[in-house]
């Protein structure tokens, strides 16, 4: 049945004249509740914590990715999930060697750095080249056809932190479109700086696809300040030549999966949300951020709603695989599922600091549902935009279908300084912030899977 | 010619009825110019991001570190110092092999480490064995004889962070003791969780030495991260087995130096102030903090005194070899000068973070000229303590003979974040309060230097 806050109500009656929405009632809705509780969470963090801890690193399509599936089968079994199950698929993968790089001339010493998903591979003996230097990746794009035969491009183009984490749009080409172009030149390598905001000695890895016909060519992210270090040396002003030995390989048809768990909801026809993460990580780290607090938040959130009734939706948990180098488990969740009926579409996986803003994309005259989510999660700190929710990998073929979704934004400015390097580890989860992650969650949850409005597609 | 500033002098005869001390003149004192105009130096960065840059890491007898000795030379000339000279000396040399590390069981999973100087050596195939946890040196030193027979020790004490630096002593006994203990109750090899005080994925190396008899067995300094991981797993009960591959050699006899430059004074007979800092640095970053900027520090401020006018006595700068390993470059120096007149030394070892406060060690009825100095530092933030000085690695045998020694205290609260690590880096290094670092050395050369009273030993 659907609950509604006695102020959230009495706030839609009297429009804006009451500022802000204040319960006229002295008991507490069902949402409150949901909302404190969620606070308390313990779950989260014990999920967090039990797969950085007993799993580690999950690259997609790995061993250590299938440990993942079965650990999470496991637990979400024994946390009174219903229907859970891994839900298989294969994909090709790639793996990493050895990452190791040299100045030789003028300065001989080491450089940090690590190979990008899909990144070629160098022989066990590896490569020499000289460096052409590039501050962004508009200099490299300029650069003329064919000046970089036998070079090793390098772009250093310096991130800077966004709490809406927008700038990863923009220095993120780097990585994602740099490597192409710059074997399209010619280059027998590329590095570039890490697309990141810390000034550690530690790489952030990350996906990039090779454009149509392109060769691959190895690619790799030296660390913040070892690409500072390069630009000095560069500065100097004599030739500057490295040797790289970037080993790899790929391997075709390797297992991989989503797991999935519901709390089961009254009423089957009102439609399913989903609440995606996903299982696997990069290599380098535990993936505690990326995104094991994602599939804690979901899934300590469905269950906060479980223990206040039965809602009347379907709650389900996507866990999905391999988002991190391509979104293989998105597009397999989609094939098998995308017909059935699908309400709303949220997903987690920006890492565990605080929500600050929610995003809607609801179906037009929903605006009072948004309006009552909105009201339950201002107690915890998190604004309402006018920006329009456009969710995050693992729900992409849902929300390109059609899927109603909303974002709960976390605050990403620190996100950056971690992601996708060996520093995502446990011990940048803040327990604080993961519960009212949980809280917002909880409460969104709670609101719109016992809406009584229509919801979805199909 | 001595210098005093007239506002010291009244402060002296007017006792403590005038506070704070100002000055009663307008015109400013010879040592107030030195301070203001190195609060503007450029020398000590460009000191620091030359050798850091143009060198990088310069482990101790190695040809790194020959070729940091053969540009600190130079560029020392070039700035005009006079009987620049490097001091050629040999020693025995550990080298950094491969250091890698697996939990094999219950959980497979990679960890960070880095191997301590001087750590025994495993094979190429490496060693496994089952880990025994010790949470603090105490336990280990209390475990029963031959206890750890065929066992990997673990001991996990975490360093927590002071100004002064002095948690280094409690905490740092892990590293310093804990290998020969293992080693003595039958351990194979040893695991320290890092001395330091960051979450990084980065570890902390460091020289231990072996005690009288004991057999070396690899030993290695897990970053704060993995220790906390390996905590974790073994928190869970099971037996935990580990995979070590730490490669490393010995090498005799291998070429190491100092390097000496000098201010001349004018009255050789008033004796020498050294200004000591040292070369070399760890392997795994490029030495910034530890310990580029001291030699920067104490390059820059000597030259700022030489630019107000020839001092009465002699700053000598020692940028030492081998710190990191032992001493050697401070035992070569004694050695070859210790029977001259050293009329006071210092050392820069600890950062580029801003000073904060000065101890003294100076003979009876030297209060006055401590208070000068103290005078001349208040403008700066700097306090003066009542704690004797005690100098460092570098002038060790020098305050070991009866030189006077002035500490200049820097802010150690974030340096055992990066002490030892591959994120010595020259970003780690603040312009600003390197610059304050050099306006305090330079005062207290100024009025050291220029000091009327009989000053040191021999």
């Amino acid at each position: 049945m659907q609950k509604i806050r006695p102020g959230t109500l009495a706030a839609l009656l009297l429009g804006s004249i009451l500022t802000p929405a204040l319960p006229l009632s002295a008991a507490p809705a069902r949402s409150d509740n949901v909302r404190e509780a969620a606070l308390r969470d313990d779950v989260a963090w014990s999920f967090t914590e039990g797969l950085t801890t007993e799993v580690g690193p999950r690259p997609a399509g790995t061993s250590q990715e299938a440990r993942a599936r079965d650990w999470a089968v496991a637990r979400l079994k024994s946390l009174g999930f219903s229907n859970v199950r891994a839900e298989p698929y294969t994909m090709p993968v790639w793996v990493r060697g050895e990452d190791e790089a040299q100045i030789v001339a003028p300065f001989p010493q080491r450089l940090v750095l690590a190979a990008l998903g899909n990144s070629g591979s160098t022989s066990d003996k590896g490569i020499e080249g000289e460096v052409v230097y590039f501050p962004s990746i508009a200099e490299l794009e300029a650069a003329p056809e064919a000046s970089l035969r036998g070079k090793i491009a390098f772009v250093s183009h310096g991130m800077k932190a966004t709490q809406d984490g927008s700038s990863y749009g923009y220095f993120g080409a780097a990585r994602r479109q740099g490597p192409s172009i710059a074997s399209k030149k010619g280059a027998i390598a590329i590095l570039i700086r890490s697309i990141g905001t810390d000034h550690h000695r530690i790489s952030h890895t990350g996906v990039q696809m090779w454009a149509d016909g392109v060769k691959p060519i190895p690619a790799a992210a030296l660390s913040v300040p070892d690409a500072e270090q390069l630009e000095r040396v560069i500065a100097r002003g004599q030739p500057v030549k490295l040797r790289l030995k970037l080993t790899s390989r790929m391997l075709k048809d390797q297992p991989s999966g989503n797991v999935i768990a519901e709390i089961a909801g009254s009423d089957p026809a009102a439609g399913i949300i989903v609440a995606a993460c996903h299982l696997d990580s990069w290599d380098q780290g535990t993936g505690a951020i990326d995104d094991a607090s994602g599939c804690g938040i979901a899934a300590a959130a469905a269950l906060q709603v479980a223990k206040a009734g039965q809602p009347r939706r379907t709650i389900r948990v996507l866990m999905a695989g391999a988002e991190e180098v391509g979104g293989d488990g998105a597009r397999a969740y989609f094939k098998a599922h995308g017909t059935e009926k699908h309400a709303l579409a949220l997903e987690s996986d920006f890492g565990a600091d605080r929500i600050w803003r929610v995003d809607f994309k609801l179906p037009q005259g929903h605006e009072a549902l948004a309006t009552r989510i909105s009201d339950a999660l201002a107690p915890l700190g998190v604004g309402t935009s006018k920006q329009e929710a456009g969710g995050g990998a693992d729900i992409g073929p849902l929300v390109k279908a059609g899927v109603p979704v909303i974002d709960l934004q976390q605050d990403g400015t620190r996100y950056f300084d971690i992601h996708h390097t060996p520093d995502d580890t446990l011990d940048k989860v803040d327990p604080a912030q993961l519960r009212q992650n949980v809280a917002a969650w909880a409460v969104t949850f709670d609101i719109a899977a016992n809406a009584s409005e229509t919801l979805g597609i199909n």
